[in-house]
């Protein structure tokens, strides 16, 4: 991927987003939609804001998808995990999330939800998105055979310490936002709404970079300090939709999203020198270029030894472990990081990474990945997944109809998927 | 305060910081300093990120006060409540703040600490400031008489239902920025270099608005959606200096924090419609302005009747309670809200307002406030302390010093206190 992929401007300027090309970045867009208007798309250069205000913008949900996935991550994340009440049924879930997509596409463009309560928390959406889905249990239990997308539950990875905690659950809902108070307002919204249908198992808060801190597109940095994301499907690649998007009829419009809540030990990475940390990850920490390039997004070279004859990058280091030779094995990443406080902890904090992954068929494209990383990883020794679940995620909302619709009731309703 | 206070140029110039007046607005300024210059003051508009970038932005400490008090809020808060280890004493309290005030000085330049495990998360200091206390203990055991002011703990206060685990602590920093990548590792940091001498007991954590959302200046909301914090002293009203810096040599240059840790009972508040909401707070909750006004920062009118003779404005009203008769009875208030996952809870989250308060004397300013309001205040149905601490802020740290130095040193080695 020389040079990295860029988004390309007709087919974002079609899901009504402005967008421009970073310095080969992933994501190298951000979608600056002012008011349901496209903003102009500006060139590389210092973070800034663009539009009359940040807290204006918003990205509405057009086409086929749901928002939430190819767009650009927002600042801060609430995912919230519900298991559905014994008595819930497909009436309940229907229900559900009819109201609940109606409070998502008020709260992204601005407005109040129906008896919202407080109203002006809703005023500046910031790019708020909200992108639910349903875990295996509610498609096999709850969708006609005949409409039910292939979702298998992950397979068990030997070094996971799965806390039930973090486990799956039957519906999830991504909330994404620039801005931590209205991100807060929608998130209790959603909560409230469907506290009669389903039950809150947990809820995932995590953030990445604030809004004009550093500039649109550039990687994150996770907190163990690394470039985190550099190798990532951009929506120009022509294998974004393949990769991204269900080829599964019953699915069509929509992906599978596989969340991985990652403990970092930070406490035990501290011990760990800056070489001994660039031989871990196969990068140089400050660019993050791979140990035998210079820029972050030069191709790794695995064949390159040094004068001793050893491999440059590590063949156990994260970068050759994680990458795969098949590129059928790629998704898109959206991850954030976690901070919270846990006084049973001596640092007073547990923190680490919500990985988030969308992918077409996630056992095809992620658990080969994953059981690699499994087997062997350097980087092991600090990362330890301590949740794990897999959701299907619908299309958009047909016209006038609820996320999920076309899986719960069929398409009758709604309008037809794309090729 | 008709028409509410505003920063005085002088006087923030002096202090390394540009301002500019907001629609009269408490906080109706931003310490916008790119690099170390000071920025153009814009005046009223639209939200906007001033400068090149918003993550270069810093808060220099200049003069005899630490930074983070008279400073405009930032988005993100940790607050950080350690306890020292048994065996610290007065060298390891000096080692412990010799340490942290480098890293905070450092960090807060945009440089990263020394050895810094993670350098490049300090590259975007964005705002970032850190502030610190020493709790009456340590001022009792630690401090010498001759040179020791006086901070007693609060009282206890009827409606409180304090929990250990956000109670009183030796030692306190409130760490603030506008970017949440850059305050994690900056706590991170601090927590790590004070690892050998104090133990953390507790870490709030807290938000507000994100930077470009709202003009600078704008009041926040709360979660309950109230405008929280109108009634607020600005650093150019002739009364902040005498209200906020400590009138006691022996704290010249600082002052005291009260931390109220609020938890609001939202499920129970969504049960009370706007009418019944606008009564118990005595504002609009649009506007934020007194049920007698028509804009935020209106006096409220006590006196005012209704067509049946009764008070508009109800006099156990949270406004009227929390108004004083007394112009000393003020302080200076720098709230945010806190969400937190709380899988115990039905709501899955425990919500509220980690309140801090800076005051020259919190038993003449803060107590006499929080008294009447503990006898009597409609808002009391809906929210309760849990957590209460107090603590004594020392004034900037002396040239080539650290912070607390005046104290536990005396002043030999540092500038003098203003007058």
């Amino acid at each position: 991927m020389p040079g990295g992929p860029r988004w390309d401007r007709r087919r974002v300027l079609r899901t009504g987003a402005a967008a421009f090309g970073g310095a080969g970045a992933g994501w190298s867009a951000s979608a600056l939609v002012a008011n349901g208007s496209a903003a102009a798309a500006p060139t590389d250069g210092p973070a800034r804001v663009v539009g009359p205000s940040a807290g204006a913008e918003t990205v509405p949900v057009v086409g086929t998808h749901q928002a939430g996935v190819d767009t650009p991550p927002q600042a801060h994340l609430a995912l919230v995990g519900w298991d559905l009440r014994e008595d819930a049924g497909v009436v309940g879930l229907t229900r559900m999330m009819r109201l609940l997509s109606d409070d998502a596409a008020r709260l992204a463009s601005g407005t109040a939800a129906l008896a919202d309560t407080e109203p002006e928390l809703a005023a500046h959406p910031a790019r708020l998105t909200v992108t639910f889905g349903f875990g295996p249990r509610v498609l096999r239990d709850l969708v006609p055979a005949g409409r039910r997308p292939r979702l298998d539950e992950l397979p068990g990875f030997d070094r996971d310490r799965l806390d039930p905690r973090w486990g799956q659950t039957d519906v999830v809902a991504q909330v994404c936002c620039d801005d931590p108070t209205t991100l807060a307002h929608a998130r209790r919204m959603l909560v409230k709404d469907a506290r009669t249908f389903a039950q809150v198992r947990w809820i995932q808060q995590g953030f990445r970079t604030a809004r004009g801190t550093v500039p649109d597109g550039t990687t994150m940095r996770n907190l163990m300090g690394q470039v985190d994301g550099t190798v990532n499907l951009a929506p120009a690649e022509p294998d974004f939709d393949p990769l991204v998007w269900s080829g599964d009829d019953a699915l069509a419009g929509g992906t599978f999203l596989v969340v991985r809540r990652i403990r970092m030990q930070l406490d035990k990475w501290d011990r760990v020198d800056r070489v001994g940390r660039e031989v871990v990850v196969g990068r140089r920490l400050d660019t993050g270029a791979p140990l035998t390039g210079v820029t972050e997004f030069d191709e790794p070279d695995f064949a390159a030894t040094d004068r001793f004859g050893f491999p440059v990058i590590d063949p156990a280091s994260h970068v050759a472990r994680a990458r795969s030779a098949d590129p059928r094995e790629r998704f898109l990443r959206r991850a954030y990081s976690y901070t919270e406080p846990d006084p049973a902890r001596s640092t007073g904090e547990d923190s680490g990474l919500v990985f988030l992954a969308f992918a077409a068929d996630p056992a095809r494209q992620f658990v080969p990945v994953q059981r690699r990383l499994d087997e062997l990883d350097r980087l092991n020794e600090w990362v330890v997944a301590i949740g794990s679940a897999v959701y299907a995620i619908p299309p958009a909302a047909p016209q006038g109809g609820y996320v999920g619709q076309q899986l719960l009731e069929g398409k009758s309703t709604g309008e037809k998927s794309p090729s």
